[in-house]
């Protein structure tokens, strides 16, 4: 059975890529059982082929021309741990139009622009897979895909940015502030220099707008995502979370359910919120990912793992090239995108979710009777509210029952102009069953 | 793309088969729309076919001859969810020997005797998926046998038995025995009238044997399957659970490493273990299920959800409908079974895990010293002992390093014929890290 090779092409060899070489060797002799065939990687692409490298490979592999490597009529397999969107998308559609079947771990292109690429293997016949571009090597888009393609899927919440669940894991067990944890993350490596793609919530988002489009059937791309990043994220947010035996995380949720007129829409969104420390995501601590899912007939189910880093993603990219490497041999394709469902992406106003506001107030007689109407005026029902401290001290704590968006939106407004309030200290999304 | 039509015939009607039929309605257009052709149930094989149900399908789709329903030409996939190894056995191989693929939740069948239908399903060029059989709605097979299929998993460590997990953790949070618990559990449905199956670990065993076979390509049959069940399990030992910041959980583990002889072997194993409260399994309480998976590439992760119901299964099962019908529309097979790398199964003996040992002794000078050289003389390396209580109520507790389960065996044996020990209360081993 092994008599025959498929030639497979990488492009990039950064932190992924090394690893997927190191593994393909490592792994060679399983690989081939479990494939069928054996495996002959054929070209590296990289900026700088003449570089020195810790590699047990030909360095005759490494080319700096993507395109040529690409459009080689023997390969049968593209890698794809570049990132970014060109020359990526490019070399893509280029190898999906011939029928050359793409692992790849670009989830910005994905988020992007995903609906080009895979519009190009449907023209061209061919794979197009994609586990390590969420969540590393936790598999969730196999299963989201395929296992619960015979389920309603109504709702994906997921930790899926390890710096910014490493910073928020901090300052919930040391107190400390945000800038203190984040220069933390980046002297431990996890964090960036220039931790902005991680920190605003893009990384998130990206990741979000994929999990979205496999959930719900429809083609969700990365500005369809509302996006808040963790930076305005203070310890007394931490503490108030605690108070209320709940912890701050960033989540990307998307959510299916009718609209205000009844139509079944869905809501994609990336925020800090406020979440019950007995939800299962609570446990979730430092660079770990966990995304939890809920469907109308499995229930609640939940993914925990390694979000990022070079092996566990190489290890995603290997289960993908498996699968297509597989498919090839029995002419066969994986299920490609599907989004015959075409569901309506609800703006953030319509989100319907909890409050927790903090007001500083003047501690005199009628503040509260001026903020209970301001919330009354856009019917956002108040479920508790306690003041502490007193004097120019006074803080006023409010928690809704559930609001849409919009109606929180002008209601801190208008709170915002009252004379009794000083100032809105903060404004946080409550999910996740805290009382 | 929707003129074809695949022809489904379903095998047994009881909790799970209900929820089946029901989805299949519910989700009709859905199905089709994923699969890119329209499912027709042909029929439905009961015991009694005249019993009225509350099922909205034609009445004359029941029928009591399963054999005539499974070698009907035109049904394309069986469901089978009859349980037990016979008629399933039999109706399976017939129809996996004919090309027609089957779905099938039979736990006890496919660790039985899997090989038989997984040969069947090869000279038949047939489709044969059981995500359901393991761990209800939680896609765990799917993404050990692809998903993970270019990484090497070193174990896995399982709660996959959700009657024995709800009267663990009621014990844990209530402090109760484990026949009120048993009871309790009973009153509330999630015990059976005869509970053998759960609380020795039949069931447990098992769903071990089919995860050590996927995770480590290799046959595993429950015979394979060390099983010990959780009815020796004492309020006392659950409170010493505690006091080491522990819980009592009947785990099922499979790893994989080297033998006495350095040779590559795999060993698997249920029993009650003592599990340090960090680890992730030790927070999945009542009736949830969990899998913690251990890869070298990947890292560790996590799969959790519902273990068990109608609904749950029900969505594992059409999960894997619309994965074989996708494949036979393609004219494609998805992965068959993968034993190529048969590796050798250790007896229970050669395990190497940690003990927690009770004795209760005579308090009185030279009982440590004696109970220190049996374990001495087994090679046996004790971390931590103190002494409880004093008089005729001593009790020595002990905690060991690693050894294997041979020595650890002949310790307690020989320490148990020591003038100065009374009994041995208890010995549990201990897993996943506590101190």
């Amino acid at each position: 059975m092994t008599d025959r090779t498929l030639r497979v092409a990488l492009l990039g060899c950064g932190v992924v890529g090394t690893e997927v070489v190191r593994l393909l060797q490592l792994q060679r002799d399983d690989l081939t059982q479990r494939i069928g065939a054996s495996l002959e990687l054929v070209g590296i692409a990289v900026r700088r082929p003449g570089r020195a490298r810790d590699l047990p490979v030909d360095p005759a592999l490494f080319t700096s021309d993507a395109a040529a490597l690409v459009a080689r009529e023997d390969v049968d397999v593209v890698i794809e741990v570049i990132g970014g969107i060109e020359p990526a998308r490019s070399l893509l559609v280029a190898a999906l139009e011939r029928g050359v079947s793409v692992v790849t771990a670009n989830k910005a292109l994905l988020a992007e622009d995903g609906a080009t690429l895979y519009d190009a293997a449907r023209r061209g016949n061919a794979d197009l897979y994609c586990e390590a571009s969420v969540a590393g090597a936790i598999p969730l888009l196999r299963p989201l895909r395929e296992s619960l393609a015979g389920d309603r899927v109504t709702r994906v919440t997921g930790i899926v940015n390890g710096t910014t669940n490493y910073i928020l894991s901090q300052m919930d067990s040391t107190g400390a502030g945000f800038d203190e944890a984040l220069e933390e993350a980046q002297a431990l490596g996890y964090a960036e220099a220039d931790p902005s793609a991680d920190i605003d919530g893009f990384d998130a988002a990206a990741k979000a707008a994929i999990l979205a489009g496999l959930a719900f059937h429809t083609r969700v791309t990365a500005a369809d995502v509302y996006r808040e990043g963790i930076g305005e994220v203070t310890a007394s947010d931490v503490r108030t979370a605690r108070d209320m035996n709940g912890v701050v995380k960033l989540l990307a949720i998307a959510e299916r359910g009718p609209d205000h007129s009844g139509r079944d829409s869905i809501g994609v969104r990336v925020h800090p919120a406020i979440l019950s420390r007995t939800h299962p995501l609570a446990g979730v601590r430092d660079a770990y990912n966990a995304v939890f899912v809920e469907a109308d007939a499995a229930g609640q189910l939940m993914f925990y793992g390694r979000g990022a880093g070079g092996a566990p993603t190489a290890s995603a990219v290997l289960g993908d090239l498996v699968a297509v490497c597989r498919n090839r041999l029995s002419d066969a394709r994986g299920a490609g995108d599907s989004s015959y469902a075409q569901l309506r992406i609800r703006p953030m106003g319509e989100t319907v979710t909890r409050y927790h506001v903090s007001l500083d107030v003047a501690d005199k007689a009628g503040v509260l009777a001026s903020v209970a109407q301001a919330f009354a005026v856009h019917d956002v029902s108040i479920q508790t509210v306690h003041q502490e401290g007193h004097g120019d001290e006074a803080t006023l704590v409010l928690v809704t029952h559930e609001a849409t968006d919009a109606a929180l939106s002008a209601t801190v407004e208008e709170v915002r102009r009252l004379d009794s309030v000083r100032a809105v200290a903060s404004v946080m999304r409550v999910e996740g069953g805290v009382e």
